[in-house]
Parts: C-alpha cells; sequence; structure tokens
C-alpha cells in the first residue's frame, strides 16, 4: 500500500511546487483578506449571503490546500515542527467550528481576520522578516525587564500619592502604569501635570525625572539592537570573506616563520 | 540640410552649457516659484493682472527652454529615455492647456504650483537626493508590507468590535486604518483608548499591542535603512581602496606559495 | 576565637552561594513587589492586617539575609566598598526606621516601594546594564550642559516677553523651562504659541528656532552615544582579535626587513 | 615705548592665563546668569535696586577682562580674527548702550540674556561642541533645501484648496507652511485633517503623502549626519594607526617584488 501512497505524495509534492497552484493559494488569500475588509461596510443583503458562500468556500479550499502539503510532505512527523504548519492547520481549524449563534457571530468574524496572516506565512520574505523579528525579542529582555521596574516603582508611588487627585488615572497600579505610558508617549502628558502639580508644586520632578530615565532606557535599547544588528552584518562579512579566499589564509607569523627557516637554510649553504 | 542642423545644434549645446543662461533659468524658476506663494495673499487687481502676464511669460520662457535643449541634444531619440527631461516636458505640457473656466481655476493653479519641481531637475545635487530617495523605496517593500498587514488585522478588528461605540472613528476598515495611524503617531491616542475602555475595560491590550508591533517594524525599517546605507558607504571605501592600491594585491597565501618555492630551490642546491 | 568565625564565615558564604537560597531571596522580593502594588488596591480590612504582618516578616528577611551576607564576606572592610552592598543595606535600614504616625504613613509606604529596586541589585544582568547606564551619562556632561543653557536663554526671554499674555506659562524662568520643555516634546505646542502670536505675531520664530536648536542638540547627543557605543564595540573586537591571534603579529615591515637580509646572503655567496 | 606695552602684554598675559583669573571670570559669568534668572521673579524694591548696580558692576567687569584680553593678545590684528572674541566684544558694546527709556526697558533685558552665552565662549569643551554642530550644518544643506521645496509646494496646494475651510490655519502661503510644521511635529493633525475631510473626503491622502514624504527626508537627513559622523570617526582611527606604525607599511605587492628577486637570485646561482 506504501507503493500508491508514495504516487500520491510525490504527485503533490509537484503540485505544491507548481508555481501556478502557489499563485492560485495567494489570490485566494487575498480575496479572503478582501473579503474581511468588505465586510465592514455596510451592504446590501444579497451580497451578505454571497460572502457566506464564498467564506465557507475559502474555508473547505484552506482545507484542501493543507491536505495537499501533509500528504506532499515525505516525512508526516516533520510536518508540525514546522512552525508555520502549525500555525497554518491552527487557522484552517479553528475557522471550522460552527459558530451559528448570534452572540458569538463577533467572535467568528474576528477568528476569520487572522486568516490574512497566512499572507505572511504564504511569502517566504515576509516569513524571515517575521522570525527576525521575533529572535530580536530575547536579547531585549534585560532592558525591557529594567523598564518594567522603572514603570512599577513609579507607578507604585504615582497611585501613593496623587491617587486623591485623580482616581481614573492614579486608582491602582495598573491604571497608573498606564497613565504613565501614556506620558512617556508624551500625549496630553502637561495635562496630567498640571493636575498633580495643583497639589504637590514639585510634583514635576517625577515627570520629568520618569521622562528621562524611560526615554534613556528606551534609547540604550534602540543602540543595542542597531548594535546588535550591525555585529551581525559584519559577521556575515568577515565569513563571505574566508569563504571566497578558499582555505584559511596563512597569518604574518607562518610566514616569519618560513623566512626563518630559509635564512638558517642560506647559512648553513655557506 | 543636416549641416545647418547640426550648427544650431552645437551653438544651442554651447548655450545650454553656459553658466549664464543657466543661472537665467534658475532665476525664472525662482520667480515662478515666488510668484505661485504671492498668488495665496490678497493681492490688488493691477497686480493680479500682472501676475496673469507673467505666469505667461512664464510658460512661453520654459517652453523656449525645453525646446533649445530639445534640439541641443545631438540623439534626439535619447532625450525622452531621461526621466527629467520627461517630467520638464510634462509640465510643460500641462502649463500649455488653456483653462479659462472658473470653476477649472483652482486646477489651473494647482498645475502651475509643479513647477516648483523644476527647482528638482535643474539642480543636479537635488536631482541626485531624490534618486536615492526613490531607489530607497524598493528595499522597504516587504517590511512596508508586513506593516500594511498588521495595520490591515487590527484595523479589521478594530471595526468589528468599536463600530458601535464611536462610527467616525471605526465606521469601516479604511477610516479604522486611518484611526490606527492616528494611534501610532501618539495623536490623542488616549482618547480614543478611553472611549473605547469604557466598553471592553481590556481593549487597552489592543491598543497597546498595536502600538509596540508598529513601533517594533518601524524601528526595524530604520535600522534597515541605516545598514543598508552603512554597506554601501562600506562598499565604496573598499572599492576606493583597491584602486588607490593600483593593481590587485597578492593574498598572503600567494606569498606563501612563492617563499615555499624558495625553499624547494634552496634545498636543491645543497 | 577567630576559628569558629572563620567557620561560621565558609558556611554563610556556601549558603550565599547556594542556588536555592539564590532563588528564595528573588521569590521574598517578588512577593515584597507584588505586596506593594496589591496594597493600591482596595482590600478588605482582614488582607490589610495580612499585609501589615508580610511586611513585617520581608523586613526580618531581608535584614537576616544582609547579615548572612556581611559575615559571609571574608573582608569586613571590602563589603561597603560594593556600591550594591550600600545600597542594599540602605534599603533595609529605611525599612526600619519605625513610622506608625499616620501622617507619615504615606511616607512609610513610599520608602518601601524602593524595595523593589533590590530586583536590580540581585540579578547581575540588570546590574551590569544600569551601571553601564549610568557610565553613559559622564559623556553627555557638556551636551546637556549646552542644552541647558539653550533652555535657560530662551526661558529668560519667554518670560520677559510673555509673562504679560499667560503667567501661568511664562510666569518664572523657572516655569518658562518646564513650558519650553512641552514644547520640546510637542505636546499641544501650538496652543502656546498661537497665544503668544495673538500678541507678538512674529513669535512663531522663537518656538521655531527653539525647536530646531534643542532637536539638533538632541539629535547630536543620540548619534555620540551611539558613535561611543561602535566604537567600544570596535575595540572589543579588536581587543578579541589580537588575543585569538597568540603573540603579537609581525609587521610587514618586519617581513621586508627579513627578505632584505636573505638578498644580502644570497649576494654574498655569489 | 614699545618696551613697557611688552611689559604690560606679557603681565597680562601671565594674568589672562591665571587659574583664578580664570574661575573668577567664569563664577561672574554666572553670576550675571542668576541674576538674568532672578529677574524674571517679583522682587522687593530693595532687592531690584541692587540688581541693578549689580549689572553695572558685571558690565564694567566684562570691560575689563576684555581690555585685558586684548593687551594681552601679542598680534592684535588677529584678536578680531577669532569668532569668540569678536562675539564676546559685541556682547560688552551692546550692554554699554544706555536704555534709560521704560520702553526700551524690556530690549535692555533681553540683550543682557545673552551674555549667558559668554559661558559657551570661556569653556573650550562647550566651543568646540558648538563648532562642530555648526560645521555640520552646512552638509545638510540639500536636504534641508529639498524639504523646504516640500514644503512649500504642500503649502501652496494647502493655501489654494483649504483657504475657504479655515483661513487661521490656510490664510496664506506662510501660514500654511507653519500650520504643515504643526502637522509634522504630529501636534493636532488630525483637528486639521477632520475639519478638511469634511468637505474634501480623500484630503487624507493630501495629508497622509506629506507625513511620509517629510518623515523619509528628515530620516535621510538623520542618517546623513550619523554615515558623515562615523566616517570622520574612521578616518581618524586610520590616521592614528598610521601614525603609530611610524613609517608607512610596505605593501604586500613590494613584499612579492621583493621573493620574485631572490628567487631569480637563486636560480642565477644553479
Amino acid at each position: 500500500m506504501s507503493q500508491p501512497s508514495n504516487q500520491l505524495q510525490t504527485q503533490f509534492e509537484r503540485l505544491k511546487r507548481n508555481k501556478l497552484f502557489e499563485l492560485f493559494v495567494i489570490s485566494v488569500i487575498l480575496v479572503s483578506a478582501l473579503l474581511i475588509g468588505a465586510k465592514t461596510y455596510p451592504l446590501p443583503p444579497q451580497v451578505v449571503t454571497a460572502t457566506v458562500i464564498l467564506d465557507y468556500l475559502i474555508t473547505l479550499f484552506f482545507l484542501i490546500e493543507l491536505t495537499i502539503r501533509f500528504i506532499a510532505e515525505p516525512h508526516k512527523k516533520r510536518f508540525f515542527n514546522n512552525f508555520w504548519n502549525v500555525f497554518d492547520t491552527l487557522i484552517v481549524l479553528v475557522s471550522l467550528v460552527p459558530i451559528e449563534n448570534s452572540e458569538l457571530a463577533v467572535i467568528g468574524r474576528l477568528i476569520r481576520v487572522f486568516r490574512v496572516l497566512r499572507m505572511v506565512s504564504i511569502i517566504p520574505e515576509l516569513r524571515i522578516l517575521l522570525t527576525s523579528l521575533v529572535k530580536a525579542l530575547p536579547q531585549l529582555g534585560y532592558v525591557m525587564l529594567l523598564m518594567f521596574i522603572i514603570f512599577y516603582i513609579y507607578a507604585a508611588i504615582g497611585s501613593t500619592l496623587f491617587e486623591q487627585i485623580n482616581p481614573n488615572l492614579w486608582g491602582d497600579i495598573a491604571i497608573s502604569m498606564l497613565t504613565l505610558f501614556r506620558v512617556m508617549t508624551f500625549e496630553d502628558w502637561t495635562d496630567v501635570m498640571y493636575e498633580t502639580m495643583a497639589v504637590y508644586p514639585l510634583s514635576w520632578s517625577y515627570f520629568l525625572s520618569f521622562i528621562f530615565l524611560s526615554a534613556f532606557a528606551f534609547l540604550n535599547m534602540v543602540i543595542g539592537i542597531v548594535v546588535n544588528v550591525m555585529e551581525q552584518e559584519h559577521a556575515k562579512v568577515r565569513e563571505e570573506n574566508s569563504v571566497a579566499e578558499g582555505t584559511n589564509e596563512p597569518s604574518l607569523r607562518e610566514l616569519q616563520q618560513e623566512l626563518k627557516e630559509i635564512k638558517t637554510l642560506l647559512k648553513q649553504q655557506k
């Protein structure tokens, strides 16, 4: 029975690699994305019915496409080791959940929105970009933690001192952190400050020190990323150079060694 | 007949290269730019008449200048291969369209505004700057696409959830994208957020995740450009170095090879 | 008597280095941080009593932990040369001050907030990050001074000219500097400008020149930091290279010297 | 007579270089700066009289200090070739103009504000910083010109289309450019846009294209400065390296040449 299955696998693999099939998949994804956008406009009832049918067709197509890719995979176990395959499977499976209830209809619509992300999984360049973005995150870990500590301490001070002044902004530590994020984006931050300065005239120092600290930490984060990217680039260039030069270059020290040997030979001849 | 035409061509070429003529062209462009600015102020009727006459004279001069440049060109076919010649021709041709109708007068004024762009086409440094700006765009293609996908998904979610709250901001996917761009520029974004938080208390996560994602993608774009520019600079420096050193330098490996040959020669002598 | 004391010291040193003990210290710090956050929410009276008891327990634990670290230190004098030890001691000592008075209760709560900073002192990566942040400050000294002079001059001009227009914004030089900082963050700066333009129509030049100057100085500061960090990275890479190559490489000049000696030897043989 | 004058000159030169004298000058400048700040606060009449007297004393001291520096200069003609000497002289001379008239009193106060700039002229590090800032400007010339052209064209379009909507924002080309600068700083830019979108629903494209263009040009400017600074740093490092290596290093090509000569010598010996 492995023979016909193998035949099917190679046929499906050929289909999967077919440029035309790929283009068709991309256009179905595009149509599904446009459909999501179109539904946000008021539509006549016939068109609404059409979009519902189209939605089912797209779900069906995604199911078929995923099945083809699964069968085309020679090593079935490896299929789910690939993050993007798992990602696509999840999106398809979630779309299959029947949500007829009117209250959950909104959730059904939200789930279909994530189909647009299949655009990322189908275009290799976007996939690379996204993984490189995600890979850049861990190196930011400690700066993020430091920033969180700064936010936490300032929010604790803020909700202790300013809670009576404006509970909407400083009610508890979570709201205070949101307010501080607002201050960090400079969004009407002086309104927040003038309000507290009416009670505590020195509270400007709280806001200014926070802005300086958070800006400085943020700057450090950005510089950290830039330096990191630069280093990776340099490492890549160096590697390319060493590959271009074929085998590893001799060092100047080795050359000097050879020269010394020659001199010894010459002196022996004398 | 080619003789007199050639004579005319070389004469016009000399005229085109004349520094004085170039300066005159630049000053006419400057006058036309000032004229456009002057027209935005309330002017007495006599001055308005003067500006209309001046407008015609400038259009005429641009036509003559373009004709001179066309005749000065030895290879007529190449003339329209140059982007900037096509650009200048278009601006002149469009100015020639007679717009007397009062309703279209605004369009006529708008078209004349683009004459200021001739400043870019006449100054070589600006031309280089603009082409380098345009050349930098394609490498941003995929980051821009990723950013658009992020905007599209968030806008779809936004107009699904928040449409009832404020149709002016979340009415359909296009308006939602404009609102998200506003949030990205931090322009009164907390007003938008507080409004939705009154209905969905957890909607701060929608806004914060969007700000983080878009800021991160934007940062990546900037770093991408910086690294790219740096690499080009390095490549230029390396090229200059290799040119400065005249012929290509021998590698250390080649020197080692020569040393080995010398040792063999010496050993043979023994 | 030094024998038993030494025994205690080595035992405590072993305890201090114990991974489990370290984890326990970190979790106590975490609990104390969460406690600070929890207190900003309205709590039932029983929980308030519990937090007070927990507060005392944490203070006690910090005191014990510090004592262990002090005894574990072989050179007692060096203990207070370490900035982080002094820092931890201060936080513990300040927590011990009995503040029962209701008026000072707020101050007591604020002091406990700084316990969260022990998170920085216990995690080595954060400690390194913070010291590198602090080390970056002095090199910014002169740019900061220049920026302060710019602010001071503009604030002096502002409070001289605009004091009558809006004393809340331009009352004295300190308030004017705060207003200028607000302008620098672009926070409703046009409101401030339009108000003064109603009296002095040319005052836009004051605001625009200030924005350009401060933005330019700020940009210079950022670039200064970036270049500095880059140089440090390059220096590190160069150092690593020279270490990797073991002993110091001979220069090309030395190799040339050797070649000349060989030639002399050969010529003598003739 | 040149003898005593010379004696005076060398004595004054010694005085000028005296660390104590320099410190005294700096503290007088500091006092004058603090005085300017103090005057922005409401002061009792006695203190006002004191500040007036102090003002005269400071003017007198600046005059004396400048005279000392002038006499200390061995080549009198070179004194005014130094920008900072001219700068200091101007500030002193302007302070000497008697302004008793109450209407001009404000101008008198403004002029004294610029005395704070003497801080820059007396501290060498600030002087270097400022000259390096000024030197960085010309290389930005063409990007600035391009940005101005972008602003000019958009302002011309804006005041043509939107003048009727809000003359306060789009009345003439100068006001429109100010409004566009406001849009560029994202300061309540959506208010400006929503107002025009009520009449021209597509005017969002005007604002978005302007934001993208100006942001892109601005980014290019920043990158241009970064690359420039980096290159200067690299050039400095390279120069230092070549100085450290003493005489100029032989090239690998020269070494290869020598090796070839040795081989020829060896072959001749055979």
